[in-house]
């Protein structure tokens, strides 16, 4: 199984359904500016979660579908809103919203993607018991990506412990991904113990990606990530590879040194590289990749709850893909 | 049945509930700026509405609270994102959330609402079935509330025809307050029917009282309104007063004289008066006053499958009051 085969199977499955939930209506502007990112394409990792959930619990894949696409949309909406907040002018090669439009119709076609999110849960042919137990994962998941996002912006710049962290990219990124595995359980029909294994699944899932990430960030290939080394180091951005260093750094002089050169824009290339040095040394990078391995394996423990089947294969594809790519 | 009395009676019952749902989580700056709009008060119409349904359709009132504090947390995000989409600094005497914390945590703090509200509507405490009632009538209304706020900046200093302005104002305004009206009444178990009437009943009322008080805008007494005249006139607002004028003198030059002072931010306090003047003549103002009747009389007409009830008679009470005030 190779998960990034079936994330495209996935996703060019979706490109229909996600342009039925939108019709035509009063204001153009704002109809179109809600569709721009959900047409755009991308990875769809969110949707494939629900649909993969669905299937590997032995359900009807096909009915999750409506689920993927208000997954989708609800991952939209905070990336609209989000760009603005983090002024970002380019997303998918295409201007966003904010500067395409402007900032009100950005704001309100994040508000109506969430909304529309949510009209299409209401409407999910499955038992009206699932789809209330959908809406509670989903609710739930929107509620922490605003404080995810907000926790973001609070720690910009300050070196916060790996617990705070951790909770930080837990809310950011793995709730929405263990609403979609949770949900499209529930579609596909599972029990409430699998339902709960699968949340567990994508929520570890998500956390090994994001430090993974991280970890490519300092020790990938630029010219593969597409990111240069320094870009975290002078955002001051505080991975797990960070708290390590500051917390297995022994010489004061060192870190002090680590701590002046984190987190200055006018970093020179040969500090970044000094600072990337000092975390080689404190173990820190390695530190990196084995948490992101460590989330991953919890996360593929918790498929054990499953039958096997395709779908499934992809869920253990797509974890082992996590820790194992160049971009 | 005094309507003012029945308000001040449920607001108060709602401060209790209305601080039950945000618990004390991290960041707690967000958490802080969610609660701020709600916690203050202020009228909660909507919220009434909800209560005053599940009590008139012979439903358990109480079952209704849960759903009631959604419908005040929906308004208050649209509030929240509103205030600083039209620049707004101030709101029920307190410094607004872009304002008082910053642009990003108000932009938060209303998805965070809209997130919990949906929560507190996946655990009503109804059949599975009701719930995804409501669910269907207030996610439908949050879409349409995007919509409204979308056009209302669209046809900003825009002379549109009075189909469009009561267009904008049915889902700036209206659907909200028939969504409340809807789901309280599919709480309080009512039949289909019912439910359609009240959700009719209050999309005139919310109509009603909009063109009501832009009535009020031109014609009350700004010691009473606490609104200047020249407000609406300078701003160039364009109410079915408005329209009306434009489709209704005759003589090009008072038309174009008009059309020179509406919209004017520097008019003089003589110019505004005679644009008032010009209104008066064509019969604009009565003819505000009448549409404003025409709605609220055909909300009354809508409750008559309801039983004799106090939530009735506030319905009524309410729909009455819409249009004998003086602010």
């Amino acid at each position: 199984m190779d998960a990034k085969e079936y994330l495209i199977k996935t996703s060019k499955e979706l490109d229909g359904p996600i342009k039925q939930y939108i019709e035509d209506e009063e204001p153009a502007n704002l109809i179109e500016a809600t569709r721009q990112y959900p047409y755009a394409g991308g990875k769809r990792m969110r949707p494939a979660m629900a649909l993969a959930a669905a299937g590997a619990v032995g359900g009807d894949r096909s009915k999750a579908i409506p689920l993927a696409v208000a997954i989708e949309y609800i991952h939209n909406f905070t990336l609209v809103h989000d760009d603005f907040m983090d002024g970002d002018e380019q997303r998918r090669g295409m201007t966003t919203i904010h500067v395409a439009y402007d900032v009100p119709t950005a704001i309100l076609a994040g508000d109506a993607l969430f909304a529309k999110a949510f009209q299409i849960i209401a409407e999910l042919d499955v038992p009206d018991k699932n789809m209330r137990g959908v809406l509670r994962y989903v609710t739930k998941a929107v509620w922490d990506l605003a404080r995810g996002q907000e926790m973001d912006i609070n720690n910009e710049k300050k070196i916060v412990s790996e617990e705070t962290y951790i909770e930080t990219i837990r809310l950011k990124t793995s709730v929405l991904f263990a609403a979609a595995a949770a949900g499209g359980a529930l579609v596909g029909g599972a029990d409430e113990r699998t339902v709960r294994a699968l949340h567990e699944y994508a929520m570890a899932l998500g956390l090994g990606f994001q430090i993974f990430d991280d970890y490519l960030g300092i020790a990938g290939d630029p010219s593969k990530t597409g990111k240069s080394v320094g870009n975290d180091i002078r955002k001051g951005k505080c991975t797990v590879m960070v708290t390590h260093a500051v917390r297995s750094i022994k010489d004061p002089r060192v870190l002090d040194e680590f701590k002046s050169i984190l987190g200055n824009v006018d970093a020179t290339e040969e500090q970044v590289a000094r600072a990337r040095s000092i975390m080689e040394d404190a173990g820190s990078i390695a530190y990196g990749r084995q948490l992101a391995k460590k989330k991953v394996d919890e996360a593929i423990s918790k498929l054990d709850v499953l039958a096997p089947s395709e779908d499934k294969d992809f869920m253990i594809a797509l974890a082992k893909y996590a820790i194992n790519r160049e971009a």
